[in-house]
């Protein structure tokens, strides 16, 4: 049984509000009435307050294939408060701010038990269309029709239906057009280079790809205290935003003739990156980082992926040159612990990261939001449900 | 000049003495008479006393094709007294004892100045069939013919020159035929262990092939408190000889029938192993240890490699497993810096290596050395130069 308050109507009920439908593969998403069922045991419904796209919601949009899946509630970078929760939910409570994370943190394994791990091994990551323990959807259109989850939050909703270790409760004097930064790509940078490759004061770091996820590293690196921050990018545009994040260089990979980005990366640094992130998620790029990166203590951090391809490196160069490659799934950021510490940092005025919020938009429009991000114009663009 | 010692009537000139000589490849070393050069400037002269045979001396003798070359001398793990020194050379003087070792330490590039990298950007390392800084051989036999260096070593002669950058100077107090370890393969097995993979205690650690460097690993592994320590060998004798070193579980991989021996180390490391040693340099194997290596945290370290292949992972796992991928030459050992330290802990006898020398053979005998390595009967056979 949900636990009630006196004050709440909805507990325990289905909640008809309204949400953006992806029914068919690259068309508008569609506005409808929807059923948000109560939460189940350990699980949490939350009133979404705003929400950004991301590359990732874009993706699965347009695609038609698995684990794209149809009619679905996109969305996954949010804020909200808590409505109600279901049985069981002792972490969180009816008007907690909180933000739902795709990545969950069970709190009771291994991994989740442990500080170098962010890879929860009792329920584990996907772009699953269900949610919770016994992997169903909370969400039914007006006719009756089941609607897919998406990574587990389904943001593009007025209210949606959340399991506990996938929600992080937070500061609720956290702006809301910030706070749902710290839910994906934008955290996942930041941790990348405080967190997982832990960039040392004076070093050397390329980035490839200044979208939000590089640019946060860049920002992540700037804090660390990295000397020459390189980005590298094929739109010459990004090096003016990249500035503000702490991008000292710039190489258009455009602009290299038949000089290898890695050859021109060596010689800018003398020898190598001391760091390298990939964040486009390209087998070429994650190549090209591998390459430009130093010798003996060069670290190359792997932040993206592309289905079914391979990584290929030279035996011997791998034995030879005594660097060092890893993958880091949301920057290897802890979803309840480590964020709300980066919020505090924000808080505090050490992060810098309102540039990344280039629009903002009414729910109404969310499709001004897609085109935006398609055209290259955003970085991210919050979603109002209520504004 | 040369510098000379009142005492030293060899100094500056030419040695006539007694070498082994790979003449043709695969058959058996001849014992003859060289000539051996004075030591140029920043060469050392060394007069040989004990050396040992190691897989990599085998595989360049057999070999018919470059970098193997012929007339060799081969010999690369050896400890002995520096007879004369070239001009320019301070840090050894006559009668020091010395061991030559085949990476190279300049003491002088960003590489041999930081603590953190031990692959010299001055000098490289090579298969190299010469020495010095012009690159030319101190050898000749009686007929006046050159005969090529080998891995800037070439001690399987009475006397050899080598590059000061490839000279650590040592404890006089060390046993000879225990010296001649810390120059090789069970050296690089330490320091990967403990300063690489940098091993902490309660963990478990798989190593892949259980040859002298698998089991040098083990010992490193043992001495930093790993918990669990799996040998993987297709020999079952080398479980009983692993058991020495630490090693705590024995996985044959013969014997997996249709199993991966990934599963099998996962299943008995519930979850993976914390650390994975590959110590043969084979491809398939280094796949077997990163497939077997802990999610999140596992660190595998790759020691030796296969000419021209290709080392495969895929793209999503890299990113999503975020396990770590590393390249050890030497185990990450500075030879002079990091050697003296652990000889030290030899003598202080918290190093256990003395089961590392199997056999002993007079000089007159180095092919017998040969053949117990190719049987799989020897880990390390000392030959002595005089005894
Ligand atoms: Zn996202
Ligand atoms: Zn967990
Ligand atoms: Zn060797
Ligand atoms: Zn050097």
């Amino acid at each position: 049984m949900a636990e009630k308050s006196p004050n709440n109507n909805t507990a325990g009920k289905p909640i008809r509000c309204r949400a953006a439908i992806a029914r068919i593969p690259g068309e508008p998403l569609v506005i409808e009435e929807v059923l948000v069922a109560a939460p189940k045991p350990r699980e949490v419904r939350i009133k979404i307050i705003c929400t950004s796209v991301c590359p990732v919601d874009v993706t699965f949009w347009r695609s038609e294939h698995p684990p794209a899946i149809f009619p679905r509630i996109l969305g996954h970078e949010a804020v909200g408060v808590v409505e109600s929760v279901g049985e069981g939910v002792h972490e969180v409570v009816e008007g907690d701010t909180v933000i739902p994370i795709f990545l969950p943190d069970c709190g009771e394994c291994t991994d989740c038990l442990s500080a170098k791990s962010n890879l929860c091994s009792k329920l584990s990551f996907s772009i699953s269309p269900w949610i919770g323990r016994e992997e169903t959807s909370r969400f039914t259109d007006i006719n009756g029709e089941t609607l897919y989850h998406f990574l587990f939050v389904s943001s593009f909703s007025e209210y949606t239906v959340v399991d506990i270790a996938h929600v992080t409760k937070i500061d609720p004097q956290t702006p809301p057009d910030r706070a749902c930064l710290f839910t994906c790509g934008v955290a996942a940078g930041l941790g990348a280079a405080f967190k997982r490759a832990n960039v040392e004061a004076g070093t050397s770091v390329a980035i490839f790809g200044l979208g939000a996820i590089g640019l946060a590293v860049a920002e992540g690196a700037r804090l660390c205290g990295a000397k020459k921050i390189i980005g590298v990018d094929v739109n010459p545009d990004k090096f003016e935003i990249g500035k503000k994040f702490g991008v000292t260089d710039f190489v258009n990979s455009r602009n290299c003739g038949d000089k290898p980005v890695s050859e021109i990366i060596i010689e800018m640094t003398d020898g190598g990156a001391d760091y390298c992130f990939e964040c486009v998620g390209s087998t070429t790029l994650v190549h090209e980082a591998y390459a430009s990166c130093r010798k003996a203590w060069g670290k190359t951090v792997v932040m993206g992926a592309e289905p079914g391809a391979m990584l290929t490196f030279k035996s011997y160069e791998v034995l030879d040159k005594g660097k060092t490659l890893m993958g880091a799934l949301f920057g290897g950021l802890k979803p309840k612990s480590d964020i709300p510490i980066l919020i505090k940092r924000y808080m505090n005025k050490e992060l810098q990261l309102d540039e990344f919020v280039t629009h903002e938009v009414n729910f109404n429009d969310i499709n001004k939001a897609f085109g935006l991000l398609l055209e290259g114009k955003s970085l991210r663009c919050v979603i109002w449900m209520n504004k």
